[in-house]
């Protein structure tokens, strides 16, 4: 209820602030039997942690998944996992400078009108940090879900885009570069531009492009509970996401009837894929593809005014090690949440017949 | 877990296919002692009615809505409303065109996959049929929340745009026109291009727009289950919703930090509002404003290729009284999905501090 | 979280008052493809409903179940499923005498001073009357889990105890009497003692025992989903219940351990069965054994001392047709929550391994 | 759904084996601005930490709780509260003697058939070590619900049984025995009869009585979520726990109902209580009263025949140091489970009116 569980069969709640001594979670509801690979996990931690590149925030954190429970002799007992991850980089420093502050299109404002206080290091609970523990989870998942390839990649940074199409792309290059763009040209460009944009203090938003392929058919319910709505809640809910939309998106909603309608193969396939991979809110085994645009970071290395919980003016600058653009380290976080979102369905869907 | 419920403190579970005797709902969790306008329920049902203008679907249904528990003496006490609503106009046709044939497009494959059967007169329960539940209870839902106002409109229909924004809307005009949109001259041509749409057999996307005014600090939670990511879940959840945006939405993803960034005044409100009224997942007092993209109606008064249950290639052209464009009906779905997920977070919020 | 479902993957929620105009319910959840048998549906209302001997209420009522939604061509389809039951017998009656009047040992003063106001005509919603949608639920679940056999039978009233075991009893003979006892001799002295009490305008309590046999291995979840702690909430939640107890019970609790253990066979059954069916929460293949205490009903046709809304002292006497004691009727309501307890965990079991 | 949570508003999340690195857990939905009295929250903890006492199992566990986030600066901040408990005397040590077997009356029988392995060092997650969890969580809500008094202790161990009805007890008597019964004789004869039993290599059960005063009128829901419907299933999670009667319970089965109404006094409080300060389902102020029944432990310092994995009949002997009775520790757990279903009524009792 309070927010910080995700997922009904597969459980994910989590805990901690970004200066705390750890943040952590629990995983509820992992199938007992699988075979756990560490290394994989921590190679997803990885790709989110800060550190990895010079586009990224220079906080230094190994980001080390420590599990406490629900696997044994390399395998998942159906206890719940716990796990936790150290703040290495939480050292006592001087917040007094924050304290008080309510940073611009941060959350300080809201949390302190709602809660009455808060832990005013760093982002607290609403830091990005959290998002360590999603990407620990939906390695997990991913896990689980062996047969399904998800895949996101940065389809645009501030006005730069990808103009190709992911079938047109070589998925293998996503790694390649610290953009995470698979077409070395664009990503070329997006990253001088990211540098660009540091240089002057300054941040930029952008787009992540995910596709899921080899997915059954069948995930999803219906109504409240379509498998885009709970993508789309999913998404939204990583920090600083605007939008969400799959398939023809809002493209689509420029369209006619006789254009978007998918038309089948006689194999059930269809000749387009405007809806997405999802029919009725249930995959129809094409690829589900979907994009999730996320604004500039708030924090500049630049003097902005604001106020202070007095209500007084007071001119402030961000201090510290952000990053400039959030995309490339998105890309785990999403592929995390659409892991979480999927194994979800994929379990609820041995419940569906009898 | 079926997909059926929406929420959790104010909780709607729905019930019924398109072409049964009659669909119908449950509220739990409505606080005792609402005084209960019905007349202004029956007003918000007959919005989104079929038959209601000359430019949506011709289908008679009176939509009147019978309660039949939870209501005493004018008042809610607290225990579970139920209520049903008869398909008047279900009388039993001849389906036998669409029994054994998947409409491209609609979700008759995959929910023939994954149940193995399904009622396949009309929609059935993927029927947008189905919203008439949610309007009503969000119409009780807007009745709780009586000093926070929801407005939702017609922005495009296809590529037509409504280019001004909300604060240059006069929002009494919205109701004068068929379209729900209120700038008059562009409502007008929105209607003469759904004309034409439908004379072609074909049907046309459009995007809404809904603006949420008056609503108190502190609405939302952190993590998972921030404002906008309910807000989101709730609009994909509507039939034909292809994406989600809210504030700065997609176009925020090219900005800057330095142009994105909301400051404060010092009251607490913010001289722009790319954030939406929302920051961290909780609102700030700010207009909530939002965009929910709507794809082209799939059945179409033309012919169509597709398969049929045994993998055969056949032709097909809808019958009957379909809308050929969603989003003036799709309005007062809009707004009472906003109402159902400000509901749920305004009672919880009651207990988020001592 | 209002109180008015039950379950998770296969979910009940109720709504109406005893004297509304009907009360029903929605499942969300049944699997797809259930062949449906609603004459034994019937047959199970028909176990409960009012009228059905000389000994419970004579209320007129013919409990029929009429479905809504989610059976088509005689299978659930997987959507949900809506019934409602019409109050036949609640014509506007003289309500005055209870209105402001709170009735000794009924929810009258707890459900104003909660609620602020209250459906006042019989019970409301706290009649029992709300039993009849748990059984018409149950019949269902107990059609999914078709290999498992589950029995109730009144085991005392007052003090007049049934002294076999249910080993030693032919549970052929519990519906061959209207007091659902196997034991045809203690059963005429139950009908009996059951007939004087009300001659006097009295009531007494009982206790019901429950066996349910040929259950898998497996069912139930650990830690605070333990089996037998849903089925104590099940049973506990059904009106007038005081207590329940599973395997050795409050007995179990003068033993020693080296009575009680249940030693294996090489079959991994028991030697005995203090368990009750469970060990760790989960179902280990032997038969799950229970004992449901249910209180003597609260309205006498006797004068008694009670309070008004203004806190005056008023004598009232119950009027009307109501139950001497509880126990023939809770049978299949035990039995229905039972099933709808085991419908949950045999479908969360299906999600429990890879 | 997977068992490890517990709660809705305040909802307690746990993980951890018996003999991994840590227990642990999440709370979340704790309000905000709760100053947290960490060393009442170990003292809790010491009430049931092994090694507390001579007739409790000697296992060295300090049971110290570690706070990981969702307090700062001495309050809660609404964030979820992380916390860990080591297991320090887990070090490794020999199990073969029990890994491949089936103890008699535990759980290992059915986490093998249910999850096909198990971690089999000591209990795993059947441990009632889990129980610390509880401890520390219920001692955060038990401060939360500062009026409220929730008091615990032994009624009766094997046959011996307090005789005095809890207003004739002084409670300030519980903590100064090691069996926790408030009358200092009954104490004493339990105390013996603990060590004699031990003494025989042997376990005995007993019961726990629970009695919670000052509980304001309106906590609980109606219908299924009933006060002591949720009450009897947080004891009955509670390991060894056999049974669960409220008020006058499987003795209130016998009575007639002109002896069992509780007959109002003019300030609407009772002049009996054999509702046990509940009335369909919800508090009525008066004192709530509840019995626990717990089996004898099943590890026996005796030779056991049981079976192994593979069907075979194999002899055993518990080794190591279990509780001859777990009646004296279990009461912090009663009260724990208690403090957590109530906290969570009181929190949605904020939502039950407009």
């Amino acid at each position: 209820m309070a927010g910080n569980s995700f997922g009904n069969l597969f459980r994910l709640t989590t805990f901690g602030e970004s200066h705390g001594e750890a943040i952590g979670g629990i995983i509820d509801g992992c199938p007992a039997g699988l075979k756990v690979d560490l290394e994989q996990i921590q190679a997803e931690m990885d790709r989110r942690k800060p550190g990895q590149s010079a586009i990224v925030t220079q906080r230094k954190e190994s980001d080390t998944v420590k599990f406490l429970s629900g696997i044994f002799e390399g395998r998942t007992t159906g206890t719940p996992i716990g796990f936790v991850i150290e703040n290495a980089d939480q050292k006592s420093k001087d917040y007094s400078h924050i304290k008080d502050v309510y940073r611009p299109s941060h959350a300080d404002y809201t949390y302190d009108q709602k809660y009455g206080n808060r832990d005013y290091r760093g982002g607290g609970r609403s830091s990005a940090r959290e998002t360590a523990c999603r990407v620990a989870a939906g390695a997990i998942a991913k896990q689980l879900l062996q047969e399904i390839k998800i895949t996101a990649y940065t389809s645009s940074v501030g006005e730069i885009k990808l103009q190709k199409q992911f079938q047109e792309l070589d998925l293998l290059e996503i790694e390649k570069n610290p953009v995470r763009c698979p077409d070395p040209e664009t990503a070329s460009k997006m990253e001088a531009f990211i540098k660009e944009i540091r240089s002057q203090g300054d941040t930029v938003g952008g787009v992540v492009e995910c596709v899921i392929s080899n997915v059954p058919v069948g995930l999803g319910e219906p109504v409240f509970d379509k498998l885009h709505a709970k993508l789309g809640a999913a998404m939204l809910s990583i920090n600083a996401v605007k939008g969400f939309e799959y398939g023809s998106g809002f493209a689509g909603a420029t369209m006619k009837g006789s254009e978007h309608n998918d038309l089948f193969n006689p194999d059930g396939s269809t000749k387009t894929n405007h809806s997405g991979g999802i029919q009725g809110g249930i995959s129809n085994g094409m690829n589900i593809v979907f994009r999730v645009a996320f604004k500039p970071v708030a924090t500049l290395i630049q003097k902005q005014q604001t106020i202070n919980k007095a209500g007084e003016e007071v001119e402030m600058q961000g201090k510290g090690r952000h990053d400039p653009c959030v995309v490339p380290r998105a890309i785990p976080i999403v592929e995390a949440m659409a892991a979480l979102v999927l194994v979800d369905y994929y379990l609820l869907n041995k419940t569906s017949r009898i």
